[in-house]
């Protein structure tokens, strides 16, 4: 976790190769970038609402983790964009259609039956899932021939990293734990599971950052995350949930009822004061 | 911050003196540490919600040093009291009437309106009457004849006089900026100034911890307090409100309808499972 984005360089890709499509770059960027920031918003309402204080505090923590990452990602678009705004324009100014996370990390973690405070197996699922997307990707981004988002990868494999860690510590408690907590987190986890297919989705990657090996196609990460995932979850003697229904749709834009009250949280302070001067 | 409390030694005032009364320890300790866990709880709110991303990456860390400095505390608390409940007990299964923060912590930063989002201005004021009571505080505390009081206090009073310096640099920015943040900063501080009184009052300080030299009398710290927050608002060209309803009962259990909302969202998840081997 970090005070301040850290410094970027302007926007290059490497030995001097012709920066692919600035367009195609932003919404890349800006995907990655709303994965991130979604999640650090939903993970920032587990402080001091957890089951226990320390855990509190490791997904505070977690939080602020990929809060720095949105932030350097949301530095790097609006530094690619041709009318470049800044970080706080793009998270703050952006509308809903605008924002291109899965729908996996938006939604609340408030039970169907409307109850207050949030399911944890729910998070847990979703973090492991989540995170163990992250690692792929982040992994493979290292040696990205885009030098800034290959800097920022290198820095965020080593968070994402932790939080695999973290769920899977949970994930196997829970799931290997007593009858009760076994129920709980495969309730948790086949809520989360429809959700998964979208991160192996490529709407927001164009051809040509492929070819420019600037950006990984997401299918390439769906099998490695197979393994990893059902090797966690054999452990923790749950069962790969059995769904037909796959959820798509946040990489271009379309998102749930609950993104919108998401941002509207997240939005209301910066856009009912614009131009403010903080 | 920190990912764990710091160890704890066995409860011991300094010196082979008697321990006091253990009710009247235990009871000061937990109105300190109340004091942090309700604000770490509401700061946690501004999570991707603050006006600017990097004040969200702040105000994510402000909360989790009140977080750490709360676990340490309740540890603390745990281990004078004769039950011995350890942190999460402390927190998570306590009644209302057993909270012994003040109420300036505890109410929703939402305005009076209904509007979502919160005030900034509300939270920046709010931190800086805490943080500089607390910083006179823990200031006190370090000569303790308690000895764990006295390292918690070593470790706390650098946390919040960073939280002291970040809350005076925005209520001078919005006090002395645009005229429009001058008149939300102004009705930020006329909104919390009522609840500044009963940061003085010592319902939870036994006489015999101040005369153990345990525990600082806390109307003993509203002269620097004055004087310190004087010289911030006058340099923000801000009035001090002129408010004859002063706020107090929070140190002896008393608190406002808004706390038992947050309370519901803290404790639900705890509460909904009592024993789950989380």
């Amino acid at each position: 976790m970090t005070g301040a984005a850290p410094e970027l360089s302007a926007p290059a890709t490497s030995r001097g190769a012709p920066h692919p499509d600035s367009p195609a770059l932003f919404r890349y960027t800006v995907a990655l970038a709303d994965d991130a920031l979604i999640s650090a918003q939903r993970m920032g309402e587990w402080i001091a609402s957890a089951p226990q204080l320390e855990e509190d505090v490791a997904l505070g923590n977690i939080a602020l983790d990929l809060l720095g990452q949105a932030r350097s990602l949301l530095t790097y678009a609006g530094q690619v964009e041709e009318s470049g705004r800044d970080e706080d324009a793009l998270a703050y100014f952006r509308n809903e259609r605008e924002f291109l996370n899965v729908q996996l990390v938006e939604r609340s973690y408030d039970q169907p039956d409307g109850q207050r405070g949030g399911d944890f197996a729910v998070a847990m699922a979703r973090l492991l899932m989540l995170s163990t997307y992250q690692m792929e990707l982040y992994s493979w981004l290292r040696t990205s021939t885009d030098e800034t988002l290959s800097a920022i990868a290198a820095k965020a494999v080593k968070e994402v990293d932790y939080h695999r860690d973290h769920a899977t510590m949970w994930v196997l408690r829970l799931g290997d734990g007593t009858e009760e907590s076994h129920v709980r987190m495969q309730a948790g986890l086949d809520a989360e599971w429809p959700y998964h297919r979208e991160l192996f989705e490529g709407a927001h990657v164009d051809p040509a950052l492929l070819e420019a090996g600037v950006a990984v196609d997401p299918g390439l990460l769906r099998e490695p995350w197979d393994a990893r995932v059902s090797q966690v979850l054999a452990q923790a003697t749950l069962g790969i949930p059995d769904v037909r229904r796959a959820v798509t749709g946040g990489r271009r834009g379309v998102h749930t009822e609950q993104m919108g009250y998401l941002l509207a949280e997240m939005q209301h302070l910066a856009r009912s004061h614009p131009g403010a001067t903080w």
